[in-house]
Order: C-alpha cells, then sequence, then structure tokens
C-alpha cells in the first residue's frame, strides 16, 4: 500500500499534502481503523465497564455509540444506576442479576454458530457472575446453555449434565470457594475450558484467592483462567472460540 | 483421690512425706502419666517426627522405647538415615514410599475396630504423603483400604470406588495441586473427612497452598483439614475415630 | 439393586418403561435420593448458608422444607432478616448470639448418643461462632457442654474444666488470636478436637490468618481445622463423629 | 441406549448377567472408555508430567504407551534423565530446550489445520518455557510460528510481527517479570490469547507472581492465563481451539 | 565555620555565652533551618496530605502558611471538606479531579524550565492518580503535557504520542490492573521513567498489587517506581529531575 | 561539656586546634564514641552476626576487638567456619548447638543481677535458637535459667516450672509451628515476656509466619516480639531489663 | 505451702475437709488468686479491649469493677459509646484522642518510679495510637514523656529530643508507614524500645503491614515489637519494665 | 522527515525503492535504529544481563558487541563464569564485589558531568548491589561517591556524610532488613534519591520484602524504588538524572 501511495506521488497524481494524510493515517488513525474494522468485521460490539463510572457517564458513551446504530453493553451496572438510565433511554434493556445493560439493533444478527457455549456453575451464590457471562455471550450472538448448581459436592447433578457440557464448543465454568469444578469439567470434556474464580466464600477465601489458585492449579488439561469475578472475560474468550467452530459445525 | 490421700495422713497410714510425693506426682508427674495411661490404655505407642533429627538421635529414641517393650514409630525417615539405623537395629521395619521406620511387638493387637479407614489419593505424585497417612494408621491398629490415583479430572475413576469410600468409618483424602478431591468426597459420604493438602504441583501452587485453601474453603459439610504434607496428622486423627466407631460397628 | 430390576423386568413384572424410571433414578435422581435417603437415616436435617440470601429466599427455602415435614436450620441470619421471617414464620426459632433460624419437629428425636460435644470457647468475642457451633450441634440432635472463656492466657480456667471436656466424645475449639486453645486442649484430651479459627483480633489477625496458620500447625496430635469464623462446620464434623461414638457408649 | 439393553432383556436376548455388565460398563467403565475413546477420535496422545519421576519409571510409562502403538511425550525431562533413558530406547526425540521427549509414529498424521498457533516469548530467558510450548503444539500436530524476544521494552519488534500474529488461529503469549506481552498481543489479534506466565525475574518478582498477577488483570480482552511456567498447558488450550478452527479455514 | 567561631572566642571577639549559642544552632535548629531554606531557595511550597484530616485541621494548617505569604497545596482532600474549606476560604482553588486543594501568590513564579512533564496515563479510571500528578507538578511550577487513556492494549493511542513523550525531561507514568504502560514507554524514550501504580482494577488486582509488581519487575532499563496511587510522589520525584534538567535545555 | 571546652579556649589552656578536634569528635566521632562508652559503662560487649561472613572476615574483626582487651561474640558461626577459625584462635570457645563463638576476658564480671532470666523452649528443633539466646544473655553477663522442652501441648510440663519462670526477671520464650507457648506464658508471669518466633515447622508455618502472627497476637498482655530465629535479640532484649532490674533485687 | 497443710492435717489442726479446699485452691481457684494477687501487688488495674463491645456492656463491667473500689480503663471506646456511658458514670474520665475511658480511685497512688517512659512518636497522624499508649502508661502509674512529630524524614526533630529518650527507662515508640523510627531510636538509647507499627499510610502499607516488617527487621539491637495499633500492649510492656527499674534510680 | 522524502519523490531525487526503504526503516528498523542511536549519542554501551545465561553465552554476546568497537557491561556473573570467560577475553575486567564483567575503549570518554552520585549503603551485607550500583555508574561514565556502612542504627555515621549527600546530584541507597534509610536520606537531601531495597536480612524480612514494603511507604518525598537487589538499575536512573543535571553544574 505505502508503495501505492508513493508511485502515485512520483507520478504526480497525489499531492504531497495527502501523501502524507494517508501514510500517517496509516501509521496513526490506521491502527484504530484496524480496531474499528476489526468490531465491525467481526461482530464485536462496544462493551463498557461500568463499575466506577456514573450513571451520566455510562448513558452518555452508550448512546454515543447507539447513536452510530452500534449496538452496545455496560456490565457492572447497579440496580440504581439501571433504573436512572432506563428513565433517559427506555429501550435498553436491564439484566438484573447479571448487572448488565445493553441495547441491541434488532435486524443486526451475526452469523450463527451451529453449536453452543456452555455456562457452568457451581453454586447460586455465583449466580451474578455466570450471568454476567451468559448475558454477555448472548449478547455478542452466541447461543448459550445454563448449567447452574452443579457444584462438586454433589457430583452426581453435574453427571447428569456431562453429556450437554460434552456438546459444547467451549465451556465458561464459574465457581468460588474451593474452585473444584473447572477440573471436574475439564476432566468430562475435550473442548477449552474457561474458568471463572468468584469471590464467593468466606473466611480463607481470602476474596476468591482460593478458586483462583485452584483453577489455576487444575489437574486437568484445557483449563485456562480468567481474573476473579470476571464473567465477562470468560464469556468473551468463549465467543471468540465459539465463533471460530462455527462454521465447522455447520458443515457436519 | 487427693480426700484419700488425706484421710490416710489423718489416720496416720502415710506419712507426710509419702503423702507430699503423691500428691506432687498427682500434681506433677501426674499429669504426665495420665498422658502415658492414655497411650497405654487407648494403643497409641510413641511416634517420633525424623525430620531435623541425626539418625543416632532417631536410633537412641526409638531403642529407648522399644527397651521398655512398647511399640515405636519415626515420620520423615529419609532413605540414608534408614539404612544407618537398620545396621544397628535390623529387627526395625522401613516403608520406603512412606518415610516411616517402625517397630512393633508382634503378639501387641489392639482391639480390632470392625471398620476400617479410607486412604483416598488424588495422584501418583501424592503417594509419599498418602503411604505415610496409610503406614501410621496401620501402625496404630487401624484396618486400611487405599483407594490411590482417582483425582477429580477422571472422576469415574472416583465414582468406581465410591461404595468403598462410603462405607469406611472415616476417610482421610490426600490431594495437591487443585485440592478439589476432599470436596467430591465429602459429597458421597456421610461420614468424617480428614483433608491432606500436599505441596505437590508448580507454579502459583505455591508449596502448597493452593490445595490448603481449596480443602479449608470445601463446599461439602464434613470436611476438616490437617497441615501440608501431614499424613500422619491426618491419619491419628482417622485412627481416633475409627476406634470410638469400632465397638458400635462390632455388634452391628 | 439392579440385578432384582433386570429380573424383575426378564419375568415380565416389570415393564421396560418402569424400569428404565427406576435405573435412571438410581442413576440420576438416585444420587439426589440417595442423599435424601442419607439425611433421613442419619438424621441430618437440610442446612441453608443465610449470607448473601435475600429473607425472602431464606424463607422461601426454609418453608418448601418444613412443608415435608423435616426439620431446617438456617446459620448467618442477621437480626433484621430473622425479625423479618418470623413475622411470616412465628414458630421458627431465632438464636441471636448464633445468628441462626431453625424449625424442629417436636416428635422427632435422633437416636440420642450417650457422649457429649465440649465447644470450647476462648474469648467472649468468638461467642459468636462457639455459638452458632454449639446451637447447630444441639439442632443436629447431639448434646453439648459450652466450656467458654478459657483463652490460654489464663491456663488454669482452662485446667478446671479439663476433665468434662476429656470426657466429650469429642471438642470443637474456637479461638481467634493466637488461636492457641486448640493446641492445648489436643494435649489435655485423646479424642479429636475439631479446631475453629475465629477473625476476632486486630492488625497482625489479618482476618483469621493467624489463628488459621497456627491451629494448622498445632503440635498436638489430634486437631484438625475447619474454614475461618465456620463454627457450623465444626459442629458438623463433631456430630458425625459423636454419633459414631454414640452406641459404643451406649453399653458400658 | 440403556432402553435398548432393557428392551433385548425384556425379548430374552440378552442374559441378565450380560445386561448387568452392559449397564455397569456404560456407568463406570464407561467413562474411562469415552475418555480413551475421545483420545483416540481427537488424537491427543499422552503426556506424562516427567518432574519427580526417576528416568526408571517415565521410561516405563512411555514403552508401556509406545508398545500400544501410541504416540507418547513427556514434559520436564532433565538433561541427565534423558540421556539415561535414550540409551534404552534411542528412538525417543529429545528436545533440550524444552526438556521434552517423546516418542512418534510417522505415518499417523493427525488432520491437519490450515491454520496455525503464534508461540509469542517476550525473552530469551523465558525460551524454555515457550519451546516447552511449541513442542507441544507441535507433537499433538499443530503448525507452530515463533515469534521470540519481541519484548514491550521493544515494542517495535513485537510491531514488525503484528500481522504474523495477527493471522494466527490462537497465540500463545510466554512472558516473565512484569508479564506485560500478552495484553499488547491482545490489543493487536481478534483471536484468543493464551497467556503462559513464567518464573523469570528477581527480586518482587517472587516467582512468577508479578507476571501471573498482570496477565490476569490484563485490560484486553480475549486474554486467559495458565499456571506459571506451564508452557505444556498453554500449548494444549491453543491446540483445542487451532483444531476446532481448522476446517473452517480449510475451506476459505 | 567551627574554627571562625572558636577563633573569635580565643580572640575574645565572642563571648563564650554568643559561641555556644551559635554552635547550638548549627547543630540543632541549623538542620531545620536548611530545611527552610531549601524550600524557599528552590521554590517547593508546603505540601499536606489531607487524608484523614478534618476540614478544620486542613484550612488551620493552610492559613497558617498562606498568611507567610507562602504557597500551599493539599493533596486528597475531598469533595465534601473542599466545600467548607471554600466557605472560609473563597480565594483557595479545588481540583475536583485531582482531589487537590491550593492557594498561589500570582506573581511569584519559578525559574521556568524550557523542558516539560509528560503525564502518561493508562485508562480513564486512574484519571484521579494522574491528575493529582499533574495538578502537583503544576503547581511546583513545571510545565506538564497530559497524554491520557494510551493503555497497552491499544498500542497505537500511545505510539501516536511516541514523540511528545520523548521529548519530555521526565515521565510519570500512571496505570492500574496489569501495570504494563511503564515497561513499554521506558522502552521508548531515554529520559527517567517514574511509575505510579494505581489500585484501579479488580478481583487478582489485591488493591494495586498487580500492578505494583509489574513496575517493579519492568523489564526496561530507567523505570522507579512510587508508592500505589501516589499521584503526588510521582510528581514530586518528576519536578525535581525537570529542574536540575532546566538549565540545560534553556541554554541549548 | 561543649561550655568547658569553650571557656578552657577562651583561658587558653587549649589550642584552637584541640578544641576543634575536641567538638569535632563530640560531634562526629563523639556519637560513636557514646556508643563506645555506652557499652564500655553497661558492659555491652561488640557482637558481630556471623551468617554471611567467611571464616576469614570472622576472625579478622573479632581479633581486632580482642586485641583491645574487648569481650566479643559472634552468631550464626556454622561449625565448619568454627573449625577454621579455631585453628587460629584457639583461646575463643565454640557453643555448637548454638553455633556461637566468642572470647571472654575472665577477670572482667558485671555487675551481676541477683535476678535471672527465663529461657523457655517449646521443643526440642526449637533449640539451636534457645541455645543462641541462652548464650548470648550469659555471655552479656546475665544468669539463665533454661526450661527446655515444654510445648503446649503438654502442658504441665509448663506449669511444672511455672514457679521458676514465674521468679525470672524477664523471659525468653522460644516457639515455632503455632507459636503458642509466650501467650501461657505471658498469663502466667508479671513480668515482661520476650517472644521469639522460630522458622521450625513445615506446610503452613511458611519459614516462621505462623509463629510470628501468633505471637503478635498474642492474648496475654506483656508480650513482646522479636524476628524469627533472632534467639540473639531476644536475649539482648531480656539482659537490658535483667540489667535495669538488678540493682533493685540486690536489695531486697 | 503444702507441706504446711499437710502438717496440719497431721497434728489435726485441720479438718480433711477444710485441707482439701486450701488444696483444691492452691490448684484450682488458687491460680485465679494468684492472678488476683499480682495485680493488687502490683498495681496492675483491670483493662477491657472495649472495641466490639456496646455501650451498655462497658459499662457494666466498669461499674463492677469500680464498686470493689479497684481502678478500670477501657481501651478503643469511640466517642459515641463514650458519650452514652458518661451520662451514666458521669465520674469517668474520657481521653478523646487515645479512645480510652477509665476511672481511678484518686488516693491509690503506685509507688512512683523515679524515671519515666519516652512515648515517641512519627507522624501526627499515629497521634491515636501514641496517645492509647501514653494514656494507659499514665493510668498503671508511669511517668510518661510524649516526645511527637519526630520522623525519620527530619531526622534532627529526633535528634534535638534524643537526650530526653536517652534518659527514659524504655521508650515506646509509635509509627506507621515505612516504620523506621525504632530502628533510629534503638541506636541512639541503651535501654530497651517497644516498638508499636501503625496502619497508618496508604497503598503498599497494607494496614500496617510495612512498618511491622520493618519493626521485626530493626537493624537495632534491643528492639521489640508488639501488633498493628497496640498501643495498650506497647505501654503495658513499659510499665512492666520501669517499674522494675524503679527502685534502682530511686537509690541513685 | 517524512515530508522531505516525498518531496525527494516528488521532485525525482528519490528512486521509490529508496524511499520505501528510508520510511520503511523509519516505521521498522527506524526505531531500533532510535534505540541505537539514543545510546551512541548519550553514551549508554549495551548491558547485558548474566544470571540464566551461560559462559559460553555471556562471552559471545560480549564478543559481538566489542567487535564494532562498543563498551559492553554484564551483570550478575559469578566468579566461576568470569574465571572461564577471562581465559577468552583476558583483557576483560571483573570486578568481584559487584559481579560485574564489562570490557571499555579506553579514549572513549562520555562528556563529563561536573557533578556526582551518591552510592549510600546501609551495611556492609549490602556491599554487592551497592557495588554493583557504584560499578555500573561508573562505567556509563558518572563519577561516584561511595558512602558506605551509614545504617539508621547509628545515624550519626550517617549524619557526618550528610553535606556529602547532599551536593550530590542524585542518590542511590541502599538496604536491606528495615529498608530505613532511603526515609532518612530523603529527608536530609533535596535531589532525587533512588532506593534500592536487598534481600538481605533473615526471618520475616522474606527475601527483600520488608525492605521494599518500607521504601514504598516512604515518609520522605523524593524517593522512588526499584526491584530488590537491583543495583544496576537504581544506577542506571541515577546516570540519567545526572547526565541532565550535568550542563547546569558545568556552568555554575
Amino acid at each position: 500500500m505505502m508503495e501505492e501511495i508513493l508511485k502515485q506521488v512520483q507520478a504526480g497524481h497525489l499531492s504531497v499534502e495527502e501523501a502524507k494524510e494517508r501514510l500517517a493515517s496509516y501509521e496513526n488513525l490506521g491502527f484504530a481503523k484496524v480496531d474499528h474494522n476489526r468490531k465491525v468485521r467481526q461482530g464485536f460490539p462496544e462493551i463498557i465497564f461500568g463499575e466506577g463510572k456514573t450513571a451520566a457517564q455510562i448513558v452518555s458513551i452508550m448512546e454515543a455509540i447507539k447513536s452510530k446504530g452500534d449496538d452496545v453493553l455496560a456490565t457492572r451496572v447497579t440496580k440504581e444506576k439501571a433504573k436512572e438510565i432506563l428513565k433517559y433511554q427506555p429501550d435498553f434493556i436491564y439484566n438484573e442479576t447479571a448487572h448488565i445493560l445493553f441495547w441491541k439493533k434488532e435486524q443486526q444478527l451475526p452469523e450463527k454458530s451451529s453449536g453452543y457455549i456452555a455456562i457452568v456453575c457451581a453454586g447460586t451464590s455465583d449466580l451474578r457472575v455466570a450471568e454476567e457471562a451468559a448475558a454477555t455471550a448472548e449478547f455478542l450472538g452466541s447461543e448459550v446453555r445454563r448449567i447452574y448448581d452443579v457444584g462438586v459436592a454433589g457430583i452426581h447433578r453435574l453427571l447428569d449434565n456431562a453429556e450437554e457440557i460434552r456438546n459444547a464448543t467451549v465451556s465458561v465454568v464459574v465457581a468460588g470457594m474451593e474452585g473444584a469444578l473447572p477440573s471436574v469439567v475439564g476432566g468430562l470434556v475435550s473442548r477449552p475450558v474457561i474458568a471463572v474464580p468468584t469471590s464467593i466464600g468466606y473466611g480463607a477465601n481470602f476474596q476468591g484467592l482460593s478458586a483462583l489458585l485452584a483453577m489455576l492449579n487444575s489437574c486437568a488439561s484445557g483449563v485456562s483462567v480468567v481474573n476473579i469475578d470476571n464473567g465477562f472475560g470468560g464469556a468473551y474468550n468463549a465467543v471468540m472460540i465459539d465463533r471460530m467452530a462455527g462454521s465447522e459445525k455447520a458443515e457436519d
């Protein structure tokens, strides 16, 4: 591309000023453009981390994106902030369990994967994080199957759902306390497992440290880990993988 | 007992000197005596922690106990130390996997419990600790069943042995890495589970911290924990429980 | 059991549909049934962890269980939540110190152990955790003896109660700060000691870490540890042991 | 499947004994079989963790697998152990940088993905871990591109290779010290990034803790993390993803 | 100087009393005087750490300094405290983002450096700390260039500003989460980089520990680190360096 | 003192040169001199920390001090180094258990305190640290009573020695593992207790952290703590206190 | 004493009942009595830890003690609780800075030590802890000298007060942040230094950990440490030492 | 610069090929070139981190650089490796205390700063790190003044050297244990202080953590910190600052 610009300059078809701008854009805006293009091409809409932002800040960013006709989702939006925002933007949708607020253009449908993501959750107290993952993945266009309350202390609840988990293109496994669930799931499936430790627990849980260390030390191969309580991150990784697997399955 | 001594003094059957000695022994040596009596009565022989002791020190303590006709066991005895000691005391027995050295009077048999202790072990690298537990429990007179290599990443190896674990009076569950095994076992059984974290693992295992925290945060009720790599401690707790359960079972 | 079902199918006494259901229930629901059976057989009623649940959620779960005529207990229920719940269910009982709410069918009495559990508590600030243990054990049908305010800095208060602790089938020892009490108790008794570290203390206590580490490193054999502030867990372990010891003692 | 077995019993085509065995195998051995089948079907050969095993133990396990005609790979095999093993099995291949020993049946070729995995490595001291990842991925049948010595302190070395990383189906990014590389790569690509922290560094690196925490806190979406120095784990995750992406690309 | 005093005593030009005082002042008050002189000479006004001080305490200290005609600045002043203080001292200026309150004598202008300090900031959530640094540096008389929202996950936003950062005499680089920005900046410039970790992040960020460790382990030479969230400290160090570089540049 | 020097200068009894030297020494060397004087006056000889120093370095420092006729002691001297040193200085005395090497002028006897220091030690594995404390205290001129192997798991061994500990002017209490001993001793005595945690233990002992935290959180008043394994530091503090108590007791 | 009781029984001067009581009290209640006697004899009144206790609880304990005519002091009493208590007990005295509430019988004066305790404090934010120490020591009958705001960053403020610190029988040195003050003081004095780390600081202070570790690692001999923010504990240790030193000084 | 290239193309003075190369080099190689240029212009020769590299690797890198006539320095080279290297390259110079190996072209002299760097060191055991700093700074062309063994426990040794430290353009302060020295130096000077924590100490030093935290929490303004034991990093920062200050001083 650089060569063409230079040739046009040589040929006098392009002024020095214009060439400079194009090369600069290639250099400067170019990289941002790639980022932008990637999102458009692959269907990853903008995501906003809502924690630590005021309702006003969230609404202004979301409106800016929506005004371009782009989908937009905000994570970690408390019920209070959501209420305030919904007054101004009643067409936004709020998922109370997941603390997620989003807007989606109806007609825009990403090329559907024929597979699905399994969101596996250990206990009912891990639900907020699991739903953050599920809602994010659905928003990003993946099909989601929720397999909840299947903690390892009642191993057969999990085994009863083994087939459904095994058939997923990828699993997002959410657990607090001893964080053992991803290891057991990792041993049951032959697809990637994204482990999400939660800060659920008390005493020697140390705000999720016990679950985090357990998951990093998983004796099962095929388990990788994201930050504590980062349901969004787990879903984002899973959607990336699910999309790659998509075409393949479609032809089976 | 104090009253009797005083009455004998009053009656002139006991000199002040003798009374003083008896009361002193009741006070001072008395407590040690109780300790001693407890061991004799309950069949808990002396246990020596071999780490940080020289072969000479170990042998001299063990001989002193043996000379009284008492059973004696030393944990954490390296192969090198054991070799040296066995030259002097060829009738001692060395368990190389468990790093345990002991001497046992054949005829002395504790009142056998009709139950047994299940020693459940996650991986082959946790074997030294599991065998320390198993050998200790056997030495202390309990029947032991070894259920090894049943880590959670291959959950069905564990489930295949669920019945045998469920029928044990108590389980000692040994695991390193993510330390998830006690939670799964705790969900399968209705008897106490003693969890023993091991320092097996690498990276973010941090010398057993990951397994320790996981076990303390077990979502299964009925799990209690001993120190990292403390196979002996796990067995000692289990034998205490197994003995209490013993008579009960015997009459079923 | 599987064999019998198959034989009945062979004999035509059982339709394929019915056999499938029974085997499936044996397989799938079966495990839950086993769990249920275990509870009925052993008298372990349902326990609910109240922290992080709303009053509405707690009351709905408890009512569901009570409606089957089963006993039910919830731990970590704050005074505020309890008040709200008691409006709807005035026959529930709230233990304010222990933060425990429960309902118990009067006539239902578990086969009483002739032994008792000693709940030993270091300081008055550890009382909430100690009472959570005591109330849980009593609810589960064990006899409890409370030996409170016997911290190691006044060792003779403890020694004055040594006999009562020694005669317990099992001790639950609750302590914060330096967590030394289980080691001293462990040296006095020949029965299992369940140590419960509390988060009581300040400065370098680090939310119970000091007591937790001390208990895990106990120089006394026969001490095992549960999570910080986990009075319920300590009691659950103790009741399991007390029940096993029960029949034995009954015949002495 | 259960239904069919039952119907055959009903029809008298299957004895109770045979039915029991089949149902049992479906239940018990079945899962192990599935595990085995999975490996055969998907081409994941056996992997042995060589650390803490003797040369004799490693060689006997590897021979057992090889004797079945299966591929086999051992990680963390020191040069000394490898030398000893190669005396007995000169057809094994040792990768000295990666500390990996393996045997591979030539004719056996997994269905090739048309994509490749980028192994991105920050510094020359992280090479052992990066090569463990690269050699593992190649052994498991993926194509690998090595992009080494592109640490963030010389950001343009990385940018010069951005295109090659961007075109990979998945990247394994290996870094010690401040562990910043996965964040930068995560910002450049729209495919999954598996981050592998290494224990390379000194002082406040605390054996890989600095890199581990940095990677878990990555501000880039699409980054997940495995254990410290776990090059094998990083590769295993990547191969899983690369295989799923395989058919898709093949048709572009 | 001591010698002169002694000679004057010997010569009778100085009484013993006066000499004692002078020597004492040289010893005692002398050091304080140097401190005072340093501030006057170099233009470092008094700085007050506002956290943990009441509005009343802050206003009384600031008034005392202002009454001597000296500039004064307070960091970590919440909006609430600032409001209260501004009622009494409406000529104070409050920077709400930076949580900084100050008073500056207009005519007093420190000898201007011809260079400038680059305040580089990773994300919008690190803004408070970055602005604390920027406002402090400006108050202390340095020219500041703000280069904000240039986190490493979008590396080209940073590279687009590389020239401006490179030309600064010193950079203060503020980042939370994985704290990778100072390493990248350190690789781009040949002047000192002062890294300021922030407590921004969640989960395994552990209140800024992840960013702190990453910065201490920077693979780039020329990076030094101040305390978590210590924007003031970063600016203070930078101003010291900027002033030393000042005269040099002025003559280029 | 300064005044006298000035007066002598004024009176011509002191040259400016001499006065300068004296004042300078008062100012510069003076502080060192005070240090020196303090040692001479109070009988604190020089102490050398032997760890990390070669035998040659230790011997040269010790000879330099000995050559002035001063007592000298080196801590943390391994057996190997001691052997080498004793070849050159056979009149040095080596305490093998304490790893202490010293030389003491016979005739030099510090004014004896009529009291004594109790060195209380939990287990035989803590002996090296306890002996470092005991030997240091004796070298510094205090009388020492050794009360060893009185860990809290056998509380009556301790109580049997309560009187002797209670009568000490100060106790140095050495313990590893759960570090509970200082709390129990602190409850028995009304004099200061210096607690010395040791790194003895395994697993969750974390190199002395468990004992250190326990001691800092002691529920007994009157306990202060020195660094892990710092027997010397414990003794030094105790001797300081013992000396102050000395004259008092002497006159009782 | 035991001998005398026995002789009196022998001589018939003492009934068995009475002897039993005396021996029992010597054994059981005896220790409590000794505790009590110790307090009476040495003048250590009761101290109550007010944190976590309600105003009602505090007032009832304090009144119980006061009603026996004994002095009583409560630490960690917030302003709100104090207000409430003072309504009922207006003759109690509240020290607002120290958060201390006490009652003291005027006429009761402990035998005054002729020495004093130096309370040395680094910064104004450490004042609450320093005043807790000062008020406690004064309440316990020691003379206190406050040397405040002498942090190491302005070393000459400290040196100006060196003489007064040096003459104290013991110093309590209170510091947060880098906790360096005890090391500097320890190098200046030849009497014991009790170091009290405070949780004052931010960021990498980690709630007092930085100051605690620094003090435990002091390069100065003669420094021992109490828990974070434990001003009371520091004072208690100091008073113990000051009293022992008391008589000695009185006779100089 | 881009504009000029384009104009030359337009004017026909530059072929498209040449322009492409120049622009490409500006883009791609350009950054490396800048790095290279920076080093040449500012006199920063190549530095090699020797830890974890073999003698052969070190010698080959150093020879490659030397062969271009460039200066070269390797840090963390053990005596053993140095010996081996010096056989091949006898003109290399090895600083044994600093573990530094270098080669320097005699005639090449960087423009001398008229100022100097003070390397301030707490204790003799910190010497290796201090000398690494000193030798690095000298190699990079700065004048160095060594002020060693001035730890805070003997504060007057430090004060005696205050003037020399105050006159330095920048100080590198090296300390282990409690890490207090930078705070005291920071209070004495008005120039930047680079603090280098060392891993020297024992027990609760935790491999340099105590010194690191203390330095990050310094109450003195103007202190920034590098990694534990990173003498090289401290020196590199200092040289950067010293050079900027250079011209200024030269003209005073």
